[in-house]
């Protein structure tokens, strides 16, 4: 695509959304029920254009973790049906009454969610991950672009195709097929992170350095996470099985994700205790153990580095640092952590409470394992990322981080000059209750 | 300041806004009501400094306008020391419960808000926008960085001075005068917009091209608006006395400001009828018209071309547009306008909410002025900007605007892996009831 294809396209797709923005939620919800079984109906296509994918990518020499993530088979049709059908029983995001108030007699302001606008996904491998996001969209009244990863091209156009045919038949014509579009090569994502005025948020999903190069080169507001690397502090109060246990789950259950713990933190006064039991069931996962030199002193290990302190494995690798405080160990990850997810392993509340004040993180746990941290674990319903910002949504974030709102006062002829002045009217500013204005559903 | 002496003072203060926000309620209200005594008791060092600036901002020749906005005296200091013992009586907007969740039994999850963190805050001549943005940032446990206009400079160090002074005196050693810093040269203005890893939110005031400049400059999020192209559409079913009454109100009550009217639209149908009325009001007020061949043709006016559509007069001019139909004014307002406010007049409910809906726009009214687009107006209290980005906050921002949130996890010694294979124990994902954790006050 040229870039004044693109440009073009996404201006065509940028006042789409204005008008996806007013389709009913019957019709949004009309609409997944359809793409589900479209996606059933036309599988063999999505199969066919996988395996031309997988086949390219074996004769590349891709890792098998990563052909994995890129292979799609019915299982995962199936999940990603079950997940379409979810999101179009959730209640309408959009058009809830969040705040209420009347400012004079007459004159009531009402704010109310609405969709943020166009969203620029940007993944890797996982074309699952295309069908997640662009259902969410749907139901949430936003557009987006999609760029997935090279490997994928030919699954992500053959799932595209199926989201545009659908549209074509569903939707009202000023939407049709254009509120989704798929872009294909790394100069249009480039382009993409450019085009400030028509793209309101990037989501990227991918590694470390991926989203970290998305950041750093756009102006645009990115939601997600460069960095995982989480802490596990074992208090002087802490109960030792409850500390073995944690720290064994936060590192092992799953150790390639970004809420695995990097580094363990450990009061000097319990060291000695829980060292030695604590390296056991770690080596018994097959851990490898770097530590500093008192933990040295205790149990055999490699040494770590200052550059462990900030090094997120995503491996079966963790390192370990004796401090003689809670202080010294919240200060250790406001320093060296990303503030993403940190858990404290201790008996006595007030310890806890404040670790969890002072730890500057998405995500502060207290006596349960860091990889709690997930959308689907909170409760949240659908994900669509983890974001270690302060803007916008922190942490897990669900259907909420495709919402934004809008102000909507409705008066009677009411002019600020009355308002000024010598016998300037006051305002009441009496709060309202709430009660949803579009029912919906 | 050179850059290493800058990089080391944003490194102490984002430490030190740690410590901040761990500062009971009861000593940051207590900050804030000495402060503003001190402010009172120190009144004549900041008028020699103001008077200082003055003398010098008159000598370059600065306008008059600039001169009454650098003008801090005794009426204005009042206004502050008002305003800061306001927002010491305003509740904690940190450490509140928005969300409670038991995601198994013992495993409760709490959404509770707390800082942001270290907000950048660059503002041109007003004095008095130093002491509302420091002080909210206290109340709300933020660290500050100021940039002021350089003509203010040697009040804002006053004011700055004063702030430390209080600082040290009513604050932890750990936070002391740190979490508050005044910088003073557009060289450090450019450093701070790369420094994204101790900085969380931008927030600029001044004019479009200054506003936009700090947006195109930086990746970290910018809280505010570059333009404020607002509209009035009077609708075929619109109240001519309304329409007017509105319309002058809109443009006249104060032109400069960013949610003043630049564009007028009325329907086709109505025009023949409301114009001259409309134009006699208007320019009754000194207000010149800028019409397209249709309104030319029903009255005097000079013929408004493309620009004028996307143009900020910030003056007593407006231009005015002939519409067919709902649908084309809303086109016409979601292609030129900015989304800032833009107002409907008429009496049709259905075309009020069709107006509200689809316009693509913070702030959407029926019936009413577009200068009540504003933080007091609406109720927020103290306002920290107007943003017309649809991440974080929009429209008019108050308190909340300086607020994100993190999750805490109480657990006993939970672990993922109990939750996944073939044994796997269900989350019960149960809604709690929301309590205050920390009362406070």
């Amino acid at each position: 695509m040229n870039t004044m294809q693109l440009e073009h396209d996404i201006q065509v797709l940028y006042q789409a959304q204005k008008s996806l923005a007013m389709v009913p939620l019957e019709v949004r919800n009309a609409f997944l029920k359809r793409l589900a079984e479209e996606l059933e109906r036309r599988s063999e296509e999505i199969f066919l254009a996988n395996a031309a994918d997988l086949l390219e990518a074996q004769q590349a020499g891709l890792a098998t973790p990563l052909l994995k993530r890129l292979k799609f088979d019915i299982a995962k049709l199936k999940s990603a049906c079950e997940g379409i059908l979810q999101i179009s029983g959730l209640p309408d995001p959009i058009h809830r009454v969040l705040e209420q108030r009347e400012l004079d007699e007459g004159l009531i302001l009402t704010r109310e969610s609405c969709p943020i606008g166009v969203i620029g996904m940007i993944f890797e491998s996982r074309p699952d991950a295309l069908i997640q996001i662009a259902s969410l969209c749907m139901k949430s009244g936003n557009g987006i672009v999609l760029k997935g990863g090279s490997e994928a091209l030919q699954t992500n156009r053959a799932l595209t195709a199926i989201y545009k045919d659908v549209s074509r038949a569903m939707l009202p014509e000023a939407v049709g097929a254009a509120w989704i579009t798929l872009i294909e090569t790394r100069e249009s994502v480039a382009q993409l992170l450019k085009m400030g005025e028509y793209i309101d948020l990037i989501i990227p999903r991918g590694s470390k350095q991926f989203v970290q190069y998305i950041m750093d080169n756009t102006s645009i507001a990115v939601l997600g996470h460069a960095d995982g690397i989480c802490h596990c502090y074992i208090d002087q109060s802490a109960d030792m099985q409850k500390a073995i246990r944690v720290s064994v789950d936060a590192k092992c259950q799953y150790p390639a994700a970004c809420n695995a713990i990097e580094t363990i933190l450990i009061h000097s006064d319990r060291a000695a205790e829980i060292l030695p039991e604590l390296s056991q069931a770690l080596q018994r996962e097959g851990v490898e153990i770097r530590g500093d030199e008192q933990v040295s002193s205790i149990i055999s290990c490699l040494p770590a580095n200052e550059d462990d302190w900030s090094t997120e494995y995503l491996d079966l690798i963790v390192s370990i640092r004796i401090v003689d405080s809670i202080e010294e160990a919240v200060r250790h990850i406001n320093t060296y952590g990303s503030g993403h997810t940190d858990t404290i392993i201790c008996e006595l509340p007030e310890n806890a409470e404040y670790f969890m004040d002072a730890v500057d993180a998405a995500d502060v746990f207290w006596n349960c394992s860091t990889r709690f941290a997930d959308g689907f674990r909170f409760g949240l319903g659908a994900e669509v990322g983890i974001s270690t910002h302060k803007i916008h949504a922190r942490g897990p974030v669900g259907l909420e981080g495709l919402i934004s709102y809008k102000w909507k006062l409705r008066g009677a002829g009411h002019i600020v000059a009355e308002y000024t002045g010598e016998h300037a009217r006051h305002f009441t500013h009496r709060e309202l209750s709430l009660h949803k204005e579009h029912s919906g559903e």
